[in-house]
């Protein structure tokens, strides 16, 4: 059995006028994450963590954000992708556990659904996707509400 | 075998008037840690990390920030707590690798008692636990000696 | 089989009038890493995971940046040295992954070169090693273009 690791992280501005999708759920909020596709930072540090694993580049050398294609999209079809590609090269995912970092609002109500959201497209179970929260303690561009990070780690091994 | 990873990362701000607890274990210094239990930012890294590998949901699901339960508690205490959950759901602890973020003081002379610690409380050896450190080169809220920031990961595997 | 994994992160200030290595190649940039080594943030935040991994200390330890020996040192020596360490330990590493933080330039054209350059130090395939990059969206002192950050993790295991 051949077992690797790999970690993703992913920013992105928060402003007004935009929607916050958040591990592929939509958040009430006053603002939302700036970017190409639908920006949601959590699905896509998770995209990297399992693209790193599986040593296939990064995001956006699959998904370039100078490429018509991913104007607007949904990062879940990112996810979806990327998916794909574990799996054609061989790997199958064991677990993902990712954080959060956001000054505003609670997630917790919405995590649950993250899971189920991010597990149903990786075909594994609820118990193997882990996401957590925790704000920067007013300190840094996140304190300050400016923007949104996200890490993620996964394990993926040999089919 | 069922092998698991999982991450986390804390941020706490330094301020004058507060105690600074890293790694269970207190330093002295011109400055503490600003949070609702000790805010030891090394333990929260590490309890997150755990927690996120067994998908047992993060710190602050089980430890909320406000509830009094929680005011002024010795994080050791957490960490102990996370233990017992991690071991409830069948897992043993391999190993915990974390980063402490900080640009003094020097964290050194403290590393192996800070081991000694978290290995006693975990229940594996002191080679199954290591702290580095780092500062960020004056950079940003940490460079300013405004906060202090960790980063863990842990492999846990089911017993 | 004893399987263990380990954590990067490293931070350096870019400033004009320094070479921009990183993961042991050098970039063509009108700013270059400021540090007491070849600054190379990407090969340090390595080193820092291969040596978490087998709880070996980190990188100040072994190469301490208040020594003479290590002034403007190549980093791709201290990586070499990190992979003897882990040798001498009865450990082989299994892969690693990064992450590049910085807002420019781009470093897709030198990915292959730096995972050819540390899967050769390493003693690994290429298809071991996995290096991606992400701006941080304009955010923070690596959108102002103060600075770059590495993250990095590693899978080790006993031979």
């Amino acid at each position: 059995m051949n077992i690797r690791i790999g970690q993703g992280v992913d920013f992105h501005q928060l402003v007004t006028g935009r929607d916050l999708w958040l591990g592929g759920v939509l958040i009430p909020h006053t603002k939302g994450a700036l970017g190409h596709s639908d920006a949601d930072v959590l699905l896509h540090a998770i995209c990297d963590a399992l693209l790193g694993a599986a040593a296939l580049g990064d995001i956006g050398k699959h998904f370039p954000d100078t490429s018509a294609e991913f104007k607007g999209i949904d990062s879940k079809i990112l996810l979806k992708r990327t998916a794909e590609l574990i799996s054609a090269k061989g790997y199958r995912v064991g677990n993902v556990d990712a954080t959060l970092c956001l000054e505003a609002p609670k997630i917790k109500p919405y995590v649950q659904q993250m899971q189920q959201t991010i597990a149903a497209i990786l075909n594994i179970t609820i118990d193997d996707v882990s996401i957590k929260a925790t704000t920067t303690e007013k300190l840094g561009f996140v304190g300050r509400e400016e923007g949104v990070v996200a890490y993620a780690v996964a394990l993926i091994q040999t089919v």
